[in-house]
């Protein structure tokens, strides 16, 4: 009586948050201190003072009846605006407002895509291991998900793989850099490739094929010699989007944008239908509150060093008790080898050391298990332990 | 090449809105004073102070990483607990904070509750004059909208029609009370004579029709001695949704709720439906620093005595001019007979005279127009003679 995908995905709901609700419940019953939960993408640093002292400054100023009011649904102007100038900054483009459409974060940017472009049957590439939601937002809108795994050893692009994958029916190809959950970033050369392989396959099957690409972790990037390419630049259908959870640590307060460049394949219908999408789905607009705050923190994020710091302990750590990788450029993730076939067993074995840890078969790549270290560099200290003696049950 | 509807919705726009920014142009053309917008329901009354200040004080006192952090997706269980209580506290329930799912707002909470409750080709009956919204959300996950007009005079329920629109497909029938445009309060006698109707009908086709409660303008009801019924101490398979925009004067906020009474058919399972369909539509959690201010103002809401004011002055004073219309008993709209048969000339030519109306075709009742009066009373006053002169157009 009730439709399957919703009563499905609420049943199963998203492992991750399963995960992460198991390892509060063991904090409580044994203390916080002995659980060594990396199962979620929360950012442990603190937003930058500037959030707070603008939240308060705003709530001191600008009359309530105006701050809490309707705003237009794709954003206020003046805030899309510099939004939009930022980027501009940022990237030497030339976007302006009406390129923009705010959104309730990362996901509600994503689901609102693909509601936007698909139709029935159309197909969407993923590139494994991938973020999950993806999945579940192109299925809803009537998506087919084609898997084209990464390059096992550094998980990069395989872009024999992908152009082998890509039909007719290809619509969408989701990129996601740095990647969650492996860490990876794609290097120019990379987008490059996937740009000119785009271009030559949207010629032969007669329509656009757009880059979707999902950047929340643009500023996590440890290389500081590394330049992240700016998808946009190098190929003209790509929807951008980004959220500010990950880089202000405010993953609870979801403010994110889908970006319609001008140069785009049907830019000006893409955009209508972004703000339909948008309408269908029940977004109004984003808290005004949080609107009103965008434009002082556009260049600000919380203090990010300890990511690298957590990358650089772990890495260093985890290969000598034998555990296999691919050293991350980016994000707060490592994705292991599961030392037994069975990613689902391993992350089990490692609950009973405390280690949360999230299966790669979630990810759609069995055999492998990510690690979140957006958590303080003691809490990794602490749990090394716990991370050799997990091993030593596969090696002695 | 794209999604017809989502085009179609974005290229559309929800008219209210265009009306809305017109009339915001012409403000700025001839100044505010100048202009009756009458068009869209954003509150004037400012938000009570002990919003700002609950806000001032959560910011100054949660720490930054615990207050803007992901939250479980239904909502903080402490906060979800305190609207269960105040519901309790209100209506001699006994809910707990497992039938709550927090929303952004009711537009958010309607489109998930359509998206958990539809299977293609199940048809809504909407009671028209009806917020255009509810047919958005219904037709894109495969709802068929099944129109029934409200008794003319007073836009009470016409139960004899309603018999002969219930099918062997009917799923959702919503009720809004007090309603948009209308104003109508339905009546503890209309809601059990409703109630009884539907019990014998769900017999009749041997599944459960599901009433979706819409009652954002619950604490808007201006005849004191009248109760508002809350419907699921009336009808068992109640889905219920409320927002805190109106009350609260804060809209762009998006803070309301879904509640699933354990006592409606397959509650589990509409529960997990609407978890899933929340999850799928890239909804996350609603903004944090917003769920750890709820149980601050449950009990509170704006001055919200000027509506009455408002009500009041202009039934009285348009009736003189020759309008005729229902006289509202909640909500802040006033649905006015068109004196023209075409609603979108009368509407256009109240343009002439700077007073935005929306046109009744909108909410599926030609004929009529929709006259928002949460303005101050001050603007409708000096709107008054700009009312006279419309009417006079007509009559002289």
């Amino acid at each position: 009586m009730l439709p399957q995908d919703a009563l499905q995905c609420g049943k199963e709901q998203n492992l991750i948050r399963v995960i992460s609700e198991y390892a509060a419940k063991r904090a409580q019953e044994i203390g916080a201190e002995n659980v060594f939960n990396f199962s979620i993408g929360n950012p442990n640093v603190p937003a930058p003072e500037i959030v707070t002292e603008t939240l308060i400054d705003i709530l001191n100023t600008v009359p309530p009846a105006q701050l809490h009011s309707y705003t237009p649904a794709p954003g206020l102007g003046w805030v899309r605006e510099a939004v939009a100038e930022d980027l501009n900054r940022r990237y030497g483009t030339s976007y302006t407002a009406s390129d923009l459409y705010l959104t309730a974060g990362a996901s509600a940017a994503l689901a609102i895509v693909m509601k936007a472009v698909l139709l029935p049957g159309d197909e969407v590439i993923l590139f494994a291991p991938y973020y999950p939601e993806y999945a579940v937002y192109g299925e809803c809108f009537g998506g087919r998900i084609v898997k084209v795994n990464c390059r096992g050893a550094d998980f990069q692009i395989d872009l024999e793989a992908l152009e082998a994958a890509i039909t007719e029916k290809t619509k969408i190809v989701v990129v996601n850099s740095p990647s969650n959950p492996a860490g990876t970033v794609f290097s120019q050369e990379t987008i490059t490739a996937l740009s000119d392989l785009l271009r030559r396959k949207q010629d032969e099957v007669g329509h656009p094929i757009y880059i979707l690409a999902d950047e929340p972790y643009r500023e996590l990037v440890f290389d500081d010699d590394m330049t992240l390419p700016f998808l946009p630049n190098d190929y003209d259908n790509t929807i951008y989007t980004y959220s500010y959870s990950k880089c202000l640590s405010m993953p609870g307060e979801r403010i994110g944008y889908i970006l319609v460049p001008p140069k785009a394949a049907e830019a000006e219908n893409l955009y209508a239908s972004v703000c339909g999408a948008g309408r269908i789905l029940g977004y109004v607009n984003i808290n005004t509150l949080f609107q009103y705050m965008l434009p002082k923190v556009l260049d600000k994020t919380s203090d990010l060093s300890i990511y690298k710091t957590n990358r650089d302990l772990l890495y260093s750590e985890l290969t000598k008790y034998g555990y296999e990788m691919a050293k991350p450029e980016g994000a707060f993730y490592l994705f292991l080898k599961s030392p037994e076939p069975d990613d689902l067993a391993f992350c089990e074995r490692a609950k009973q050391f405390e280690v949360m840890l999230v299966p790669g078969t979630v990810f759609g790549y069995p055999g492998y298990a990510r690690l979140s270290y957006c958590v303080d560099t003691d809490t990794i200290r602490r749990a090394l332990p716990a991370m050799e003696a997990l091993m030593k049950t596969y090696t002695e």
